[in-house]
């Protein structure tokens, strides 16, 4: 009940992309058959479906849609190179050989080549979705098809959520050993219900903030019975989804919403992070004048030697076309500063949650709201200034633009190099604790993403290796290495 | 007949952004009431409309339109800030009082505002539409009811087409006395048909290349019998069309077709002109390694100093990641580069015409097309090897992202001074001749639209001016002035 | 007498640079035998030497120091493929054969590599330096070994000066018939002095705007009596004596006299035309964070666009770091500013003349000057606040940096192929006037200087030259081609 | 004997900068009345010297020279504003009050702006200098006069060296209670000679690479008697050494050693740490077309996402105008790349030590070295190839550019604030070991130098750091905060 409310509340506006992404595949594809069945209102539980090779170990929207998803898995596995290598190499050995994986994440034609990929290294798999909208529903038929059992669909009620994730779980003559979470759903099903799988399960990969933090909780607690993996935290994850994503994001997330010209203007960027680093960058180099504030003076005299100006929010607050924030904090922007800014000023999000801009605040009676586009809404004061404001202050990236399979891709990889890991770690490398990847793997996800650039890493010579006192095959950092700024 | 496809196919590739925009602007609004005409066949023609003043000198869609048309006419004169000042001049002082415009453009959001522009400096304006397809209804509809006279919709027949342009000029007891022309049908018309005319007209303002070459042509025959101003090669103009668009436009076109990350990819960009430059900055700038050809030995010089390598195109051909072409030239990517290109290269232009890239010889049997999304097709070879082709070669600018209102204000103050030069030029100033806009002009334009910018110009002290040898006001650089490069 | 101190002062007020290349040569081989003779005070004039050929016609400080000179232009040669590449071509052609080229420019290295460029084009040379101070005595007699008639050394009167002129062209037997000249004092003396000569001479080339203006004076008074090639204003060598090469000597004289950093200053430009834009991309690459200043809104607009705050002086003039003036204009910078500026704030002069700091204001007697090291003086004001006053408001990037040997190669390139098109030249192509350099020369420069960067130039299909209406050779612009900013 | 050899040649080669800053200094100031004394051969040790308040506890080489010491100190002071600031918060209180320093660091302004601010602050010191070369003698002559004891003169023999630090140690009535050393010997021969005063010592600040990894060998030892604080790896000091510092003197070194220009050169940078992302984005600003090798996939990748072809290096030795190397690697450059490296190719090093490239193998007879200028040979190959290496594959920084004053600043108030850290931790704090500065301390030494740049920090409201979980006053990041790429 209210705790779900809440997980559904995180997970949906984090994921509120994958609406977009899924507008735009259907949008694209107006003329497909299966638009048919999208005027079908039987829930699929109630449905009897069977793939072509007449199993019935699924429930999805509809089983005929797979030629579709099919396509798109198709056009995803060019862009993920590092999974299908991955794949090649599994020619010869199976990692995964024994391994019973229960997964629960969002699924999309990327997850699919996941999945496959895990299939190919010698797992079998059962997979529902960790959000009831984000279903991709072909992609989910090209899987059961292919005789994934899976159990998803596009706008599951909550009931049809846990059922869902229930019947992965509640197999006869099946067992998980391992578990690949996204949000945290699954983990907590299993421990409230099935608490005894946990004997046979190996460990755990979690790939969220939100499940991360559960986990570090459990633990805390003295309550993880088994070794869990967070790849959340693993450097190129975060420099990518950070920096570099972000970098081509906001400029990509303001033309889709407001057709704007960058150059000349001025912005203001609230925190100088990776996502602000990356935002900055961005905008200064398509002739935007940037100013930054922060709190952290490391930080700070970063964003001074990068060419911007440091200021507080109040001294540019009249003068600024736009004001991003991407700080983490809450009430960056508060309904003052709001008040404050010139007619036509537009103000947006990149941070980590929904909270940075004080939209509560412009919920009174004098301000008139009016949606001008999709994500993009008008506040007007009562003098007639106006203010536009980006996906109601939520993540302008992942509401108005999209993640590129490429990023999507070094996620899937990590997640398939810690299931491998875990599975085959020798006795008592991992405890009932919460690991991060090892730095080694960690350069492993990298390098399986060089070939996309045609990039070729120089070998250590042993002399060499020696000198440096590192092995020729990595780690070529500490473990401890990390990025944060 | 044959003349005039190939106007409208020019035109209308030319233009086809509008329909993207008109598109956009429609479907946001889906609950607007008017979309209950949009299933209303009957012609305009055939339809009795009034204002309400009373007025049926007009033929658009549906005059009920209006209010929603008004409404985007507002946003627009937000961003129009220099037709705006024009207009605050216009209270002390009429410079267009008296004059009788007949004008033939785009009808749109940004014209709207010109055509409100142009009365309030004291002009009287009957206006049709220069494309069958470009007029946004709403737009119209507001113009007609705020008592202009307008004559156009989306989706006339070319027979509506020259009806609405004659309903302009064939009027009773008005006779226009200047002429505003995008594509050069109307002053086509009335040479045509009404040749008498000219002998009260003051000047043509052309906008187009197409138009502006046709009237050096009448020029040259000897048959232009009064002054037309060029104002598409002023020199705002061309870097705002070209440099500073095209840096906008290609990241923006790019990513909303194919979602692709830019970071690492490797570019070759044909063609190092304003186009090429500013497609060049903006990737270099999101992290592509970026090649360029050129054929004149002086801007290939310009592409080694701003840091890219020259190359012939088939050196690179079979690496990079996207072809992009801005030269102007034709079957700059012929089908044996498209033969050699890697899987899922992508391909597109961003010149100024569609013959850059040979889309002709990927129409063989033995290629597979599939429309993969609007404006993106995946052009399939027998091994499977897929090109991404965009926007059928056309321009990708125009075709896949959209012109900034500040662009296009910039184009519509050019007209407006234009119409204002010539109207009052003293007699003898302009020969029956085609002009260039005076420099003087040109840096006016720029100069309305500093302010946008809070752009602060410094004015020269009457020493200064007089060591330079100028006038303070300007101009601040001789007429042959002009920017090449 | 009088006219002669003003062209002195301009001379070598723009080639102070020379000084100090001199000084580092001379620096860098302090061992060297031939520093023997630096203290020798014997004018060249009264000494009696020959080469080792037994030739004594020329007159230079050291014969002996030949051999230091020559490897100073060996140095040269390598870096200056152009002309090197039209020495190779002259092994087939002599485009000078016949030519006897009398000259008056700068004497070193990269002047030696023209001379001996010119010979091996068939051409018989003379040569006088256009400045007392800046020539390489070791280069002049390298040149006076291998039998070229110079007559040139550091230190030379005023006396000295027009008398190695005069030895030039006052010659038995020998008659000049092209003449190339910087500064055009050259001209004047054989104008003055030699009227007759005139009748055989095929034309002039001149380097310098001293030299170009004197050129248009003549012709506009109908005094020119041949023709006269205008070298200073190509294309090519514009692009490079101004946007790329300040782009480099910004940084350069700035760190070499204040070894300052850049990363987070605040710097104001004042003017944004090439200089000044070099001078702002260069800065804001380097984290500095850039103003500027703008007479002409065209400019103005760019900055904008470029990403650059259009201001006032005044507005920053208390905040800023370094404030450099790139705008031709006098009394840019003046007492009034000085007055405001911050403690610590660097002034320089990037423009084209010394006049734009108000320099002489800040000669009174309450402010103390302190020159703490070469080129770098601290003006104290009364409560002690330091302005850094570089170069005394001279040109900061010709006092205080290098100009690279690629860019005089251009310079160079254009003044040999010059000669070659006047002295080549049909009758009747060029009449008593000043021309530019035509613009297939200047593409052809641009050509020769493309192999050093490797660069590969596409060509034209007989096909698309046809559709273009170009000549597959070039030129690829119209002769108007001229680039402003 | 052997050992202090090595540290010799460790310490000269890192500071070998000082030399040429001393140069600089001297040479700008030949006019002044202490140059008399340069001539003076007597040893400091054997003449009689007191300053103008009678005292004569100080050994340095002309006390005479005071007043132009002073004059430097002064510029220094302009430029190191922590310093300053927390010599005005000495002002109502003295946290060193009772502290008695012993230091051993170059003798430089800076250096004297650092002791008169521990003097300021309470604490009496002591001083040496750690390098027999880098001494400043007018620095050390002024610090003299005003009252501290220095014991220091550049061109110590190894006996003066010691004997300077045993001065500043071995005093009647005096024993220090604090350390601040660079390289580790002033703490060596405490250890050798005094171990007893180390009951007294509260701890060691030490600031050298080589000097913290002696402490860490003690520490593993069990010998470390008391804390020491290591002020080499904190991240702002990392930041400027690295990353920013090195964005601007790659640039400086290459231009005052060769006059090059960046625009269109190829050049390859080896190794994308922090150095190598510092060179390769100021040559990319500046027009060079830059390839990049790596070992470690990670950065590899980053290398690709900020647009850099990353390569190995026998790829493009052939093509390359400059190498690079910023690896801390030893051989990354071999004989083998060098003999084939095209002609005129620049060779030289960003790198953490004079091993990366291969200088010995060039020692060979069949190859030729030419001095040409200081830090600059021409290796040439028997066919007349030449190579053109820098400060003889030293670090081309360290031996070509200098070190901005605000680069240094950082690092004096980092060791300023660690001692005072030390003497004031309560009992127990800190234990016999190494220690990182506390991330908050960190943080403050950024804060000092925000002012700098004008830069105004926000500060977080108390609802906000409840929020965050943070401490209003920092440290805003965890203690592990560390910057690896």
């Amino acid at each position: 009940g209210g705790r779900k409310e809440v997980q559904f509340h995180e997970t949906i506006q984090r994921w509120s992309l994958f609406h977009g992404y899924e507008y735009r595949a259907r949008e694209l594809n107006i003329a497909a058959s299966y638009t048919d069945s999208s005027d079908d209102e039987t829930s699929p539980r109630d449905k009897q479906q069977k793939n072509s090779k007449g199993s019935s170990d699924f429930c999805v929207k509809n089983i005929k849609q797979a030629e579709f998803g099919r396509r798109e898995i198709e056009i995803a596995e060019q862009e993920m190179p590092a999974l299908m290598a991955l794949r090649k190499r599994a020619q010869g050995e199976k990692p995964l050989a024994g391994a019973k994986i229960v997964g629960c994440t969002h699924i999309t034609a990327q997850t699919a080549v996941l999945m496959e990929t895990l299939g190919a290294l010698g797992a079998q798999c059962r997979w529902a979705a960790c959000n009831i909208y984000s279903t991709l529903n072909e992609v989910a038929a090209a899987l059961a098809e292919s005789g994934f059992p899976v159990f998803a669909w596009k706008g599951e009620s909550e009931d049809d959520f846990w059922w869902c994730i229930d019947r992965c779980v509640n197999v006869e003559g099946w067992q998980p050993n391992m578990i690949l979470d996204d949000g945290g759903d699954l983990t907590h099903w299993i421990y409230k219900k099935y608490p005894n799988m946990f004997k046979k399960i190996k460990g755990i990969v979690e790939e969220s903030v939100t499940g991360v933090h559960r986990l570090y909780q459990l633990s805390k607690a003295g309550k993880l019975c088994v070794p869990a993996m967070n790849v959340n935290d693993s450097v190129t994850k975060q420099k990518f989804d950070n920096l570099y994503c972000c970098r081509e994001s906001i400029l990509d997330g303001l033309k889709r919403t407001t057709d704007m010209m960058f150059g000349g203007k001025q912005v203001v960027v609230c925190g100088y992070g990776e996502v602000g680093k990356g935002c900055c960058a961005a905008l200064k180099a398509m002739g935007s004048i940037v100013y930054v504030t922060e709190i952290d003076p490391i930080c700070a005299l970063q964003a001074c030697m990068d060419g911007f100006r440091l200021v507080k929010l109040n001294e540019v607050i009249r003068q600024v076309d736009i004001v991003i924030t991407c700080t983490g904090n809450k009430n960056v922007v508060t309904r003052e500063h709001l008040d404050r800014m010139k007619n036509s000023c537009i103000v947006c999000n990149m941070g980590h949650s929904n909270t940075e801009i004080d939209v509560a605040s412009l919920r009174t009676p004098e301000l008139t709201w009016e949606r001008v586009r999709s994500q993009v809404d008008h506040v007007i004061w009562p003098d007639g200034k106006r203010i536009v404001l980006l996906a109601e202050g939520r993540l302008l990236n992942l509401s108005c633009s999209t993640v590129p399979t490429f990023v999507l891709s070094i996620t899937a990889t990590t997640q398939a190099l810690a299931l491998i890991e875990l599975y085959n770690a020798p006795e008592g490398r991992y405890k009932q604790d919460v690991y991060l990847l090892p730095k080694k793997m960690d350069e492993y996800v990298a390098s399986l993403h060089l070939p996309t650039f045609d990039a070729h890493l120089t070998e250590l010579t042993d002399e060499q290796a020696k000198y440096l006192g590192l092995n020729k095959n990595g780690p070529f950092k500490p473990n401890y290495y990390r990025c944060w700024f």
